[in-house]
């Protein structure tokens, strides 16, 4: 199999647990978050600056590389891997969450979903078939099946149709996949904020038999105790010794929560979006480096951070930066914000293999101010 | 003295030379290209960038660090060296140019110069005293006199009397001067396009006996020709054994006719800016990353380039890049073109030691298109 999961801990009261992840680019260790390249790039970092901070694995958009620069174009550069030069692990969505964003612009069928694009309105097709050719163009170590990403709040009936469409949809998928020596398909749970349709979608998808599972349509505009909620039964309906991903999460309080029921995998646009409007993160929550409280504050952005932002300049300076449109300041923030979570993430894995992970979320959430 | 200049070898067949500037932040080979960092960053890069690339002194903006922190606030950081965490030389420029750019939002008297802030059009006054007085609380290594940089065309009246009044401040600002310890001022001959008025600035200047002499008001619309036939007159009043700084040039031709006339410093906007819109330097010329021609050429942006973004990423990735207006792109290009000209300057330094820069600029001149 392209990719395998080790689980090497257990936690002894909550369903956390540590693993390592094998990928044809490299083994990394889990619980992990995944930062996002949409475009084949983490937006204002190089491959080098990621290494640095430790990041095994980064997520790309079907989507957006369909569109731009064309995946034909990327395999002709050797694939993704090359094209970006990125040697370590990338996991690609399938384009479903962006095509069904589309709102007015998609329209959905059993085949597959016509959409226009958002950047020039020309018009394309969207199926199983051909979300998994372009994947297996790009040449990602993780594959997502196409699927629906029903938002929130939708009713029973339509959550079910849809929900029943994702399976057969998966189904075509794996039907589609021939790449499999080096790539791996993972399913995607659907099924709304219903659990009988959890469970419904869960049970087909493992049916399947993929190499992975994610868990999709959650962190949808939700409230959090119903993401949890919805977490907390459908985890469990997952196997054990297959990978488990939850789609577009993280922030600190919700990556807490996921690995506490037994995610392995994470990814979200939020530390890199909100660097760049100057937001860094920090175990206490978070810190607005533009505010005017910052102006003469010469300590780093974080004090206990090691990050090349926080060795190197202070909130003073990088507030400068913010108020001045500088390009650096940006990228001290999103350098500053993706070691904070990949280090966040390396505590839980140690406190898990520590059989500590019970105190560690309490200290945490003792401290930490959600917003 | 706080810099000195050591000449070390000089042209046998042309007024080129090469030399050592020695500064209270290092010492640095001569021919030298500062990049520019106005308002305390060198555009979307970092000061380990310029490290790699070899970089020995940045210029940095009076008029810009002025406004925004303000040189209180820099000097509350410990200088600006400290504040953007950049341990090697420093070069200020008076303010000077900048509000006289304003155009009609400044008034020019014996005294100095009333202005508005291009930010919130808040009134402000510059003078000698007050130019020199910013820069000693910025820190810079070398500071430079406050004159008025005439533009072209302009005619011999107007510029006889700015070029009188530029040698009144010049005295005014040594006067007021008095960080002479770590710090070194350097006057700025003007004269506009007449040999005359730069005999009669550059014999002013001379005799107030300052560390180091900047050729100003050139490369500010005036043909080529014209330029290099004012430094050609200009040059040889400057005492051999200071240092001559030509401001504002940074094309590979006005470079090699700067070195071929004996300047030994130059600072530009250029390889930046150009590198921002996607426009790549060569020893041929320049190449448009962005266009349909790069689509698929997986080549580097110079193939006998070493710098981090030949050795890395391929055209078709970079034009990617500026096509779907991701920062990487302009940090690749900007690290290139920087790269670039700092091994250009060195290339020109080992031909004048090696004594063929004659052969050089023959070899350069034959395959470089202006544009």
């Amino acid at each position: 199999m392209a990719v395998t999961y080790e689980l090497i801990k257990r936690c002894s009261k909550t369903g956390a647990r540590a693993g390592r992840l094998h990928t044809p680019h490299g083994s990394f260790d889990t619980p992990i978050f995944m930062p996002v390249g949409t475009q084949a790039t983490v937006k204002a970092i190089t491959p080098d600056e990621l290494k640095d901070m430790g990041a095994g694995i980064i997520l790309s958009n079907t989507y957006h590389l369909y569109l731009r620069p064309g995946h034909e174009l990327v395999a002709e550069a050797g694939g993704l891997h090359k094209f970006m030069n990125w040697d370590r692990g990338i996991l690609t969505d399938s384009g479903g969450f962006q095509v069904f964003s589309l709102g007015p612009l998609r329209k959905i069928t059993e085949e597959g979903v016509t959409f226009r694009s958002h950047i020039d309105g020309s018009k394309h097709f969207l199926s199983p078939e051909k979300a998994t050719e372009i994947q297996m163009a790009l040449g990602s170590d993780i594959i997502m099946a196409f699927d629906e990403c029903v938002s929130y709040p939708a009713d029973h009936d339509y959550v079910r149709k849809s929900t029943e469409r994702t399976s057969r949809w998966a189904q075509r998928c794996k039907e589609a996949h021939t790449r499999t020596d080096d790539q791996a398909l993972f399913g995607i749970v659907q099924g709304g904020m219903y659990k009988d349709l959890r469970t419904l979608s869960a049970q087909e998808l493992v049916a399947l038999d993929l190499p992975g599972y994610a868990v999709g349509g959650l962190s949808v505009g939700e409230p959090k105790a119903l993401m949890y909620e919805m977490l907390e039964h459908t985890i469990p309906l997952l196997p054990e010794g297959k990978p488990r991903y939850l789609m577009g999460v993280g922030t600190p309080d919700c990556l807490v929560e996921g690995v506490l029921h037994g995610v392995d995998m994470f990814d979200c646009v939020f530390p890199t979006r909100v660097a760049r409007n100057g937001t860094v993160m920090t175990r206490s929550g978070r810190l607005v480096v533009k505010n005017a409280e910052y102006a003469r504050d010469f300590r780093p952005l974080d004090e206990t951070c090691g990050c090349y932002a926080c060795r190197n300049f202070s909130r003073a300076y990088i507030r400068h930066l913010f108020k001045t449109n500088e390009i650096l300041g940006l990228r001290l923030t999103t350098i500053h914000n993706l070691h904070f979570l990949l280090n966040f993430m390396r505590e839980m894995r140690t406190a898990i293999l520590e059989d500590n992970f019970v105190d560690f979320r309490q200290e945490f959430l003792a401290q930490y101010k959600a917003r």
